[in-house]
């Protein structure tokens, strides 16, 4: 990699159409001169946006491709006729060639990572990919994997999502010994399902090996921030980020609910009117906008499909960062340094699960 | 049931010792007068308690029990111990021997529906128990199910928590036709677990009979509320309670920092003082303290271990409209009323699942 971060953006993706890409490239681009982007997607279509931007011209291409991914595609038809002919396929093509450091697209999740998947192939010694999440906590941004890319997983996986979480709070955080945490429903060690369990066991062995295992964790000690990295499998981490984002959502709307009834409240609310910016701020899902494909030899990132140019700038820096603290390494430092822990999950005898109440 | 609720108590139970009880129960009776109780546990320590609140003397009866279960008592422990002599068990004995409506305990959630289930036995026609939690949204408070009882289900088993579920808002909420959703990542039908799609499909078929079958709903629609009761098994059910839990803690921190960031929004927040205190009532998590144990031949309720006086009424107030509107006949309603139901579940033929991400 050069000193240059050389941006694939699937330009078609997203529920707003692609001046949001182009728009929320030149807003990075305004903080980070040292990019530069291939915009993929149709010619005519990106064009007139691009001479909306034009600052941008110098640093970027136009990659034309006659099809679109719809957000409603179903990942294997999604597959079947965009393969090699899709904005989002070239996007991820352009990495697997080396023209790119990431790729980006707010197109079609299930799509994406199937497609991804299919291109970039996982690295070695990584069983599947995952989709981490980078989750504010009242103690600093935390990572949370996997929430959403597969449903299910044995002990085997969960290992892997702590060798791909751990080197991702490596390159994001520069924390050298990242806390890794296994999501469960206590954390008394009786508890919970088996392959947790057993990952928490492996995990145990494999404890300050580029990580440090703290333990289980429940679902509180996500907005705690208790641990750098909190492992689980898509289905569980999918519905913990959505109930967390929804009940965000709940609180805001109590807030404004209570300072809107009454002239007291409403004048007292005028008064703190910055305190309530900065809390708003604080809230913005732009602001963490970005999923990231973890496991892929290639750096993917997902944008919201709903967002703004805001948020598009947002999950951009979330590519450049990966990229610039060169994350593939470091994941490739991970697999290598875990070689008893793929050894223990491969030969790891089942136990026995007494069916015991949370 | 006559017109006064009886309630069992197991006075022993929680962070804080039997005062909580009392003084709950107390706080609870000067509002709602058609109460007696039955406060179980060592008669030295409730006596000279029960002293202190002398206005309930005339409709208390202390019951004494030698043995307390602890509350890190591993679940089969407690049973193997705690089985016949502790104040725990001797508050669900009450109920099976029609001396009570209702029994509350604020001891270990695990050793309770332990002792519950092994005391009051699963309802014929229900497979296992589930804990309930009634959940506040932005519409109205609604009903979670499983939340922590047991990690994984069948299809079968999610079918059996809808009927309990519906049975429950119909008799918390007076909802003739409640409507149910299922725990899912996604809404389109080809996602998710295999036994919720199989749920999903044998629902369908019951709808209109008892509740309206909704569909998949999604971790964010527990806060917007989008249906009466939401139905999933315990490990996520769990997750879901702890990390909503969890969030709104954190954003009432937020709120806190916001507010006292400087003078002018400590001001602000000062002349808004009863907009904050409505908002903190509803944030109080003593005022949704309680989770509900459905499926047993009993009504049982867990208060939080570590609430208040508060808190304990609360939970209190639960069981006590659950035994009031009856919610052990509207389960038996449900349980009759939906014979094509369980007759889908047991012989419903395994689906494929195609590996797709969410």
């Amino acid at each position: 990699m050069n000193d240059t971060i050389r941006i694939s953006v699937d330009a078609m993706g997203g529920d707003r159409g692609p001046r949001v890409a182009l728009e929320g490239a030149r807003l990075f681009w305004s903080e980070r001169k040292n990019t530069s982007f291939i915009f993929h997607g149709r010619q005519q279509e990106l064009e007139p946006l691009l001479d909306e931007v034009p600052e941008l011209r110098p640093i970027s291409r136009i990659a034309h491709s006659d099809n679109v991914i719809a957000m409603d595609d179903k990942p294997s038809n999604a597959l079947r006729k965009g393969r090699g002919n899709s904005s989002m396929w070239a996007a991820l093509q352009s990495v697997k060639d080396g023209e790119a450091d990431f790729a980006i697209s707010g197109g079609n999740t299930g799509a994406l990572m199937a497609m991804a998947t299919f291109c970039l192939r996982p690295i070695e010694g990584i069983s599947r990919p995952a989709i981490a999440a980078i989750w504010p906590t009242i103690r600093t941004d935390i990572i949370v994997l996997d929430v959403g890319a597969t449903v299910g997983g044995d002990a085997r996986q969960l290992c892997d999502f702590s060798i791909l979480g751990a080197a991702l709070a490596r390159a994001l955080f520069d924390q050298e010994l990242p806390t890794i945490g296994l999501l469960n429903v206590g954390t008394e060690e009786v508890k919970g399902r088996d392959e947790v369990r057993e990952a928490a066991r492996i995990l145990q062995k494999a404890s300050g090996h580029g990580m440090v295992y703290h333990g289980f964790v429940e679902g509180d000690d996500l907005g705690k921030g208790t641990v750098d990295v909190v492992v689980t499998e898509g289905f569980t981490g999918n519905i913990a980020l959505k109930t967390a984002e929804g009940t965000a959502r709940q609180v805001g709307t109590y807030i404004s609910q209570a300072l809107k009834a009454d002239m007291v409240s409403m004048l007292g609310a005028a008064i703190a009117g910055q305190a309530f910016q900065a809390l708003r701020r604080k809230l913005d899902p732009r602001n963490i906008n970005g999923g990231v494909f973890l496991g892929l030899n290639g750096v993917v990132i997902k944008s919201h499909g709903g967002t703004d140019e805001v948020g598009f700038k947002g999950a951009l820096g979330l590519g450049y960062e990966m990229a610039r603290n060169d994350v593939m390494t470091k994941i490739g430092e991970g697999v290598r340094d875990f070689p008893t822990l793929k050894g223990e999950a491969e030969t790891a005898p089942q136990t026995e699960t007494e069916a015991k109440p949370a």
